[in-house]
């Protein structure tokens, strides 16, 4: 691209629309954010200095110290905590893993999923059984289950526009294969990472033991490792799979949100909420998933300070603790502002990677959503053109029931599942640009909302 | 992101729009792609197996042979080469630059601007001025400046949001910045590089001599080379900066545009062309410039092919040799075209990387462009809301003389100068699904003026 005779072409078609008080500021907002703005920094604190942040860690402990002291060096009007008790998994000594197929042991990538039993000591040796989804197993069966390893081998559906979808169409296997595996006599379950692509990073993630059934050890094996698994069971049915995993679920924790606020100046007692979660899973440094999510909320309410706003409304920044496995954060923060008699108008998530931005998914009711319909020509020149289709966020998600509108912020989402609960989740995935767009957008939403209420 | 309780949610919004022929179409186009595409895979033998393919170099003949094979296997109706005569410069061995201040010698990053002459053998070291403009050498006159090395430090803007406007609006020091330097009496130029962020990579690019004035060796700072440069300079504003660059312009060289075809049933006189170019600079690998635009135009083809399309017009990918200095194949094209009264209708290009799909920039007349606007609704449901703003592209250019329709594919341009021009622009920088995006909405396009003409 060397773009030196057809600039003037580009440049003359940049179209020019009136300008008002709304699209100026908003364009003030993406000014600070692209020129001066501090979430790629502070995202690099927390994912170089800190690193993964699973709820109960000691990285979970200094991401809250660390973001109560960040927020109150920027000057907001207050800064506080909120305790909540969070489950305690711990992974424990790095898994292992092989197929012995015959004289052959080939070692492969996997990983417990959080909130996985750990084998026994000596690990678990056993046949495999290669199913495509949980209804298969009722079609074996327990003559063919009883005493095996299942191994959940359905893909992520590649022909989903949106990679959440594909992954909402494959993670049963991931949250209730363990279940429905001992039901039948499984003795353990590897599942095929949740990936967009192949790659030979096993992703973890929560899974759910239900009720009457025993807990089984859970792994997530890389894509590439369930290829090669799948490949050989088709020249070896005989062939057995080894694994241990030293994981164990420690007694609740105390942990906390961290919550920074900027009073209202007209309407004190109504509440707009920008947030992410701090926690993160252990095995990468929570990048995407969620510090993005968390410095770009910080990011909003230093840059409407910075610019010199003062909300009618109060807003806040929400570091929600405990999205990963558990939610004790965004429970614990409705249940708060029910007892504290706190009206949320409106809360924003960012909580689909730091990536460029494409709009927001809008919980609420029809009028509701129609009024924040009305602001499309403002975010259309900032990218944002998909406003109302996708959902609000799973930390805010709580608050809906008090009526709160929710807005899930949408960035766009081809490349969040390579690296979704993974090692490969670090800082260097994330691109600046991308990061502060995001940050801006959630900024000119806010600044919306507290202006014109919901 | 656990997304298990609110995926409901998401999907439960997802809208739901009545099928059509054509909204059928499109969506095979992009299952087709997403699902069995090849560009990846081909992405990776151009970048891996050839790497940079600078015009007249042995890599570029290269690509030539290793993409006329491929469409040649693709079965396509007819493969065949154009012969367009390049330049051929080479930069010879790596060059070596530092600053030298007091006792200190900090070496900087820098690589010859594409184009430039050498410096003499043993290099050359002078004072250095700084300037933001090439206006700014007009203030200060030859008095300030012969003998000097003269260092453009003016950054792309920040707040532009789309990266192209902003490399638009500093290129020309670049491009124009050794001609003016040279009319001061200057020895050299020193330009900072085009880049969105600071990294240490200089990003290369060509450069323009103007007549009449001395040929100046010009070479690319790395930004954060740039800065140091700059903060030396104020402490120091007679420190001296050196650098060698063995750079230089052989003969013209013979080389190809590498074209196939598939053949209209109704209108084969009538052609629409998809293309992406060939050559790329010879830092990197030439992954996002241009080898995404070559294997999804590829793809585009492969596609409708494989779905069974028999298309109205003739159809052809175009491999466009020598877009980064020169465009003598996008020229050639169009003679070529213009000579043999071929009609061409429409032209797509892809130069803007591999990045997830934004929308077409347009270049035709009123009536061309709100036919294509009809099109909105059919290509939303896929990312492309940005139909209209931008340009075509450079090799496509020369076609719109003839009345040709071009479409400029946009994506999002929030990476690529992170890449372009650098010895970043590898393989691994494109996501596969966001490249897959790319190939499948120029299939659309040229499916829809295929059937529909303009």
């Amino acid at each position: 691209m060397r773009k030196i005779v057809y600039l003037s072409a580009l440049l003359a078609s940049t179209t020019v629309t009136a300008q008002t008080p709304d699209s100026v500021f908003i364009r003030n907002i993406y000014n600070e954010t692209l020129a001066r703005g501090q979430s790629y920094e502070w995202l690099r604190q927390l994912t170089k200095q800190i690193g993964p942040r699973l709820s109960g860690s000691a990285g979970a402990q200094k991401a809250v110290d660390w973001s109560k002291d960040l927020m109150e060096k920027q000057g907001f009007d207050r800064v506080f905590l909120q305790e909540v008790m969070v489950p305690h998994w711990v992974r424990g000594a790095k898994e292992e893993a092989y197929i012995k197929s015959g004289k052959d042991r080939i070692t492969v990538p996997i990983a417990a999923l959080g909130g996985s039993v750990a084998t026994p000591s000596k690990g678990i040796e056993a046949q495999v059984v290669e199913v495509k989804s949980l209804k298969e197993l009722d079609e074996l069966g327990a003559g063919r289950i009883k005493g095996k390893i299942v191994f959940f081998n359905r893909p992520m559906d590649p022909t989903k526009l949106n990679t959440f979808e594909a992954y909402g169409g494959a993670v049963d296997q991931r949250a209730g294969g363990a279940t429905f595996a001992a039901k039948f006599g499984a003795v353990g379950t590897i599942v095929r990472s949740m990936a967009s692509n192949p790659d030979d990073f096993p992703h973890t993630g929560s899974l759910r033991y239900g009720p009457g059934v025993p807990l089984i050890p859970a792994a997530a094996i890389s894509t590439n490792g369930a290829d090669k698994l799948s490949a050989l069971l088709k020249q070896n049915p005989n062939l057995t799979f080894y694994f241990k995993q030293n994981c164990e679920t420690l007694p609740d924790a105390k942990s906390y949100n961290v919550v920074a606020e900027i009073r209202g100046t007209e309407r004190p007692d109504e509440i707009i909420v920008v947030g992410g979660h701090l926690d993160s899973w252990d095995l990468g440094e929570g990048a995407h998933d969620d510090g993005a999510g968390c410095v770009q909320s910080i990011e909003v309410l230093r840059v409407l300070k910075q610019l010199g706003y003062k909300p009618k409304r109060t807003l806040r920044a929400v570091m929600f603790m405990n999205e990963e496995n558990g939610l004790k954060g965004g429970i614990g923060y409705a249940d708060y502002a029910k007892k504290n008699n706190e009206k949320h108008i409106a809360a924003i998530e960012s909580d689909n990677g730091g990536f460029t931005p494409r709009g927001f998914g809008l919980v609420g009711t029809p009028e509701q959503k129609a009024k924040v319909l009305q602001w499309k020509e403002l975010l259309a020149p900032y990218g944002l053109h998909e406003i109302g289709p996708g959902g609000g966020g799973a930390d805010i998600g709580p608050l809906a029931q008090s009526g709160t509108v929710l807005f899930g912020f949408k960035p766009d989402s081809q490349r969040y599942f390579d690296y979704h609960h993974t090692a490969a989740d670090r800082f260097e995935a994330v691109s600046k640009r991308e990061l502060e767009l995001g940050a801006a957008s959630m900024a000119a939403v806010m600044y919306l909302v507290d202006k014109y209420g919901l």
